[in-house]
């Protein structure tokens, strides 16, 4: 490393690896716009949250969640296994504190996709995570794409949409709010937040 | 405009255009640089700085600066017509206050190449722009690049390296700090940085 390398590495570089959270509303195509930008970024790795919901046809241990009864997802809150952890239409979804601490104290990059309060949640245990709000253009557009994928009745559609407006109130909390209009503009703009968060100089003291 | 897009909008747009300054030694290749970012992102407009150099060469008015006497320099700085000017390698270089405002208030963002000594100014009288210092790889390569061009003595090289050393100092006092091994990826680096600042959530009171 030459000693200009090692001034912009003390500058830049925090002790350990970001932490990067993603949230937005159900529907708005958060998985959809990660799997284009971690094509384009792989060395950021996205944790898999830990979940109480009910694993459905096609889904498997890890894909999207590990699967945890409510009993044993009590005993990782006692032993204070999450990072933060939520209720989120009737389920309780977590976020495993060691896999984050175990990639973060390598150096590694991690994201976080999880609900708003979970984002709140993270943001008053670690004041450097990064904050990113996902939106749908329109209440239309994520009406259309909530009864495109199908998996909700109406009655979970009109709760869904009255929850993602009561959701947008908390984008003064986040740092950064990216509209997905289209999938490959969204997912460059999130690529860009990391790369841009990559090369901010740390005011630490 | 959708509900949503409005509410993105309120979110994360300043009241007029960004201002973004890009400041480094000299060599390090700013030009080179900026010239690749701009075709990448042509919507960001570059200020054009005024200075008392002697015009060389193969230059012109407005390229790459705009030429006034000390006299006439001295006349502006009078009438505060600069957002801030100082002197680099004997020589005054200013940018011209009432260009970047008219740009600014239209909401184009708008981005100054000038020193750090000028940045930090700058950083004085509005706090929300943003500092990006480019950074050559190594004492090496930078005294390679000073040479590679033939514009300066081998006096002047010798002050260019002590001043780049010197220059170093003040990135705390940046917002970001980009290196330049490679144009492409510096360029995309400081891409990176104006698309996030535009993805970002404002916190102004």
């Amino acid at each position: 490393m030459t000693q200009f390398e090692k001034v912009l590495k003390d500058a830049t570089q925090p002790k350990k690896g970001r932490l990067f959270v993603v949230s937005g509303p159900s529907g708005v195509g958060k998985d959809t716009v990660l799997d284009v930008f971690h094509q384009a970024l792989p060395d950021v790795q996205q944790c898999i949250t830990v979940s109480t919901r009910s694993m459905r046809p096609g889904e498997s241990e890890g894909h999207p969640y590990y699967f945890l009864t409510v009993d044993e997802f009590r005993q990782r809150v006692d032993n204070d296994g999450f990072l933060e952890y939520a209720m989120v239409n009737g389920n309780f979804y977590g976020t495993p504190r060691e896999w984050v601490e175990e990639r973060r104290s390598q150096g590694v990059d991690v994201l976080l996709k999880i609900d708003v309060q979970g984002g709140l949640t993270v943001r008053t245990k670690d004041r450097e995570a990064r904050l990113i709000f996902l939106m749908p253009p329109s209440v239309e557009e994520l009406e259309r794409r909530l009864r495109a994928r199908s998996t909700e009745t109406e009655d979970q559609i009109a709760i869904r949409l009255l929850d993602a407006r009561s959701e947008l109130q908390q984008i003064p909390n986040y740092d950064y709010a990216v509209l997905n209009d289209v999938v490959e503009n969204a997912a460059d703009q999130i690529r860009a937040i990391v790369l841009a968060e990559r090369c901010r100089v740390s005011h630490q003291e």
